[in-house]
């Protein structure tokens, strides 16, 4: 569970964002010394992940709530599943109620989408991986959400790996460099911590890039066919990627050429939110 | 265009969470000196929001590169449209690149989804309205994309807006209040400023409620049935507002049933990103 | 009690402010060890407001004192009331001194002012509201020691409602356009969720606003006959406001026209601050 | 003027507090092309502080805004005077309005008053300083503004200045040290660059706290008869300040004892703000 | 042991940066179940400071853990010896353990090296104290961890001393002010709770500040024989106070030429870390 | 130069913690309107690091100010060399003066130290890195100064590299795990864009290590005779580091054993600052 500072501070803003001055509808109608036990149930089929983000929203509403994770991250539900079990002062768990489902609803989703593209490559020696196309702020909590569902994560940020995109090659190109002395140059350059990766379009490419020394070759959208001859050339060279385009339809055909890594930004670009409700019960 | 203080710090933000501790990829391979086009291009159709924020992004990594803004937010676009042109070092451009798709994808599938909806009812009295499910820190953007998106904001936040909903009413219920007493009680407590909203889950509950002074009526996951004889009993009274598990396909039946206001929480929590790229243009 | 994240925020930067490097004074005399005991004494007539931001100052500063609230917020003091009761560690508790104080005083001091104008209009049918004149950064805090003090709170911020003042109508008529015109305007823009308010100078503009569909009307620095016309020409379509100049002595005369809100910018603008003082008991 | 980054940031928590998500009114109503003019404007008699303050707020709003400060902080203006005139566009005029007004109004109400007591004590040799009892979060504008008004500052805050106050006597007397022996501790302890003062209660002790080195004395709520002993007693070995409770009528009478400083808490706990207001020229 | 809001802020940013995402190879390897002892142990010799800091990071990473400081600051250390015992949760105390050792490295370095030059003075009447040479954002605990080694701190910021150096000395010389008009000037402006200091560069310089009334002379970068000669002209008038290049190996002439003050930048900015490591102990 | 939103943040907390209430020397003394020109000069022999952020300290203190930075970052300097002209308000540049150049003479003294050892093993084929030994906060800057004396750096941070380290392995072979299986599972846990380090005792373990599969072999402590043994074992399989107690007397014995990396926390956590300084023109 990423439970660093900032995601602390996302958490707090998230509440700020929501309680605005705060709660006008509850402050004005729910006694203060009023107490509730609450619910967290799962309304359709999916895997959970970010439990203990939900909980820490309503310890930083109310620390004197208790809070009872029953399902961890990564299990399967179905409609009617409790998640968790809150209890202590109605208007508390109230002013939390909807951060707490959005967050745990968003992650619940990627994880189940990824689950999704991992169930469809069952069986073949190939890795779901996500991408950098996250929800600005919350990079950390999704791409946590991808491992849940059984993904790998790809680079973290800009500074934790070396990927040498079309930009990169299109201005490096344009200055007369092959893909060997880009691939040469990255390597002399780089922290000899970090992996380097670059995107090609064609078999010959990665055979280039591959010999050039690069750790992982990308390849950028090519079909089938393609995908199969850049295999051939460099698997056990380098790591593999198959990348652009790729879907629930698509992957298994994809993770069938041989490749090592299929990276999907539709994990994090648009998974759908896993349906989760919370009900008070009363005492 | 929401360019508030706290939108400016999302900004920074997701600009420290993808930039770490630096673009290394760039800093090896890409000269200082380098120059660049670049040209935001989309590659689906739909509605654009967010070119602003886009915009923004890049202007916080390099204040001096320019950045036009080619298609105003609210157009629909389709694959191939130029969005925005940008001009400047090349390195400062492939450094904000992504975190400027990443607001502007997400934007845009919002402006896009809200857009679907309200062509749904075209032509009837009903508005489209978003909810507070909306991912965590970007509230603010999103709904302006719902606005964008030809959509109207349901509350801001928690503050903003008397909503009694079915947690409210069961611990008041528990208690011995009666529709009318609760929504009295609300008023009483509330400020003069602020709309008085009720959930209900049966047109006379609907009915008790806008005789009890109630500004809008929440018809809450009510069948086409229900829903036609909650409109005739509360009418002119109070505004109505459907809600819940209503899609693409089903809300235009919803809006024959005479509501005033549809809200769609799927609008914010689901939306499919819009694909967009970014092409460098050497020179 | 508004303990929002944003509050927090206020409470670490105002004890930021106050203790700057450390408290040399208290840090050079007081040993480590010792442990007092501490009373928060009224020295003044008044409305308490504000002892859980006071208790959460000491809290922040040290998480081990214990901090009773012996009078709750709303509570009228005269002097020598103990208001709350402190045990700890000596060094820590005059580190939390001043700020907790400060906070106390200011707020105490705002329901105080409210209460005051609210027993000024006591039988009538009006409610006292507060502006948006609050102190920057204290609006949340200020705006809920005014509904301490028996008052309503008006906008909180430029987001939830719509208040077409006079330097709007002044560029709109401008443009060419009406009271109903810029009314209906407003409608149309708005989110169905916001009242509509409108500012306006003459009775006849106030039966215009009124009959275009606005929540509210402002009466602005109207004389008290005309503020009697306006409300003959209203009461009933909308909710009346008077603004402008009101003071303690006059707030009588002007609830007396019937004028359903009165709102007063002093309340927050210009509170005179509670006397306040904490003493230590030694043991 | 206090341009720290610490202001720029309450500058713009300020701005983002009323703001909210967005002001409605005006993106509703003001076309985006609306250019305007807009007069600042003294609407009673006072001193002005702030100007640079609400400068910034209009620029952290929209930064391609004119704006002319006509009037330098420390100017005493009366009804109608043209503090500043703002230029751009209207939208973004309204937006900042209330903020900017917000700042300057009290920052002129505690230039003003604290003008009235220097007033006071004109002709004799005596300082007027403010204390610590400042708004949270605006200490270092508040104590400028005092400046401005011709007041001296006493401590900024814990951290750079000795005093020894009641609360921490009371501890080391109960642990028996003499007056003498807690100057000399606190001498002992304290870093050499920071002045030592001690609060006392009748002129022997402020005769004790002279002896034992103490840089300055403060008589706390002494009687006139007792001020001007403890004067006699310690004149020239220490600076002598009065504190507690005096007022615009007593300052005179406090001063003429022969005191070196005079601290008065309301300069910033209980000011009146000055009445300012906004109008828009239309072209 | 300065625990400002400020200093929990850094503990939480210096925590954020060395975390990132999360610690992958402990969530990768260390099961959550998985509880440990751990021992920090000095393996140099050296003066502790920071282990409160230390003891926070701790408990930031991780509320549960129990962290016993076994060796108090201030306290001289030799190879071997235990300065603290933390138990709980191995993934946290991985996680935690090098912030909080870049932490107290630091800041032990600092007090030893302040402890150093303390000793070389022994038994002269004199005070080591530091500058505003520090590390940005780490000044209120270098300045802490000075005291630590028993010197004397020096400004905490350009607000709380006036210190005239050869700059403004510069500018003000260029418009025909004397060292005396400097210093006047000087006293008529700043806060009378601020001490006067003010670097001048011969003994004649020396006394002539001495005489217009500065609280402290610093004398800058002079030989020895105009030190003692400067100490001749104002000894028992100011404070005078050595600075410039003094080394561990002149520091003892200088204070023996009879100033009161030396300032050391080398302790905050090149100090050596001391060595300090953890090891875990299983069970 | 990593000019992320975290380093401009850290900027401005620094600012902030030099400037406290404001600069109180220079706001009583120096002109507003006055004018300079001042040159930052080199007192010492060193590698210049932090022009951009000691020019960005000018420019977050007063964006007027022109600065002209006349030698980059990675320039050999001796004393008297200019390293940037300033020209401006002498104000801001006395307020600016402290903070910048205690940025650059930290950084400096980083990269002089950087290039020291790298100079030491100048011929060999070995590269000098940083650790995670960095002042918190800090460590953008100063990795960043490491790349500029020619070293390279190691990890960012725990997320973006695999380093199983001592305590890692005492965990994991209690449980019974050997060094194999360690790396097993790490390959099998971690993200396939992270390269797996793991530290070893002796040249059998860094042989096991490197047949595992692991990408860099950290031989930790070891001695010349068992580095070259591990190099043989190794060599061509993975990358191997040496770590801990290398000085710049013993680095080039160690590189001669044919590492490939060598680490050296004493680049950051024990630099000596370079000596710069900053004097005014008048004009």
């Amino acid at each position: 569970m990423p439970n660093t500072p900032r995601v602390k501070r996302l958490i707090r803003q998230a509440i700020a964002e929501d309680l605005g001055q705060g709660d006008m509808t509850t402050e004005g109608l729910i006694p203060e010394t009023q107490q509730s036990k609450a619910l967290v149930t799962a309304k359709a089929r999916g895997i959970i992940a970010g439990t203990e983000i939900a909980k820490q929203v309503f310890l930083e509403v109310d620390p004197k709530l208790e809070v009872d994770i029953l399902i961890k991250d990564g299990t399967e539900v179905k409609p009617g599943d409790v998640i968790a079990r809150i209890e202590g002062k109605t208007a508390s768990i109230l002013k939390a109620e909807r951060v707490a489902l959005n967050f745990l609803q968003r992650l619940s989703g990627i994880a189940s989408e990824t689950a999704r593209y991992v169930q469809a490559v069952k069986g073949l020696p190939v890795l779901i991986t996500d991408t950098r196309k996250t929800t600005p702020g919350l990079r950390t909590l999704e791409k946590y959400a991808v491992r849940v569902g059984g993904g790998k994560n790809h680079r973290m940020n800009l500074a934790d790996g070396i990927l040498i995109k079309d930009n990169h090659i299109a201005v490096l190109r344009h200055r007369g460099l092959s893909i060997k002395e880009i691939v040469a140059k990255a390597r002399h350059k780089a922290s000899p911590e970090l992996k380097i990766e670059i995107e090609v379009k064609t078999p010959e490419e990665a055979s280039q890039a591959a010999e050039a020394g690069a750790d992982i070759v990308m390849l950028d959208n090519m079909n089938l066919k393609d995908m199969r001859q850049a295999v051939r050339l460099v698997k056990g060279r380098a790591l593999i990627e198959a990348s652009g385009g790729i879907t629930l339809e698509s992957v298994r055909d994809v993770a069938k050429t041989g490749v090592d890594l299929i990276s999907i930004g539709a994990l994090t670009h648009s998974p759908k939110a896993l349906d989760i409700s919370l009900e008070l019960e009363l005492f």
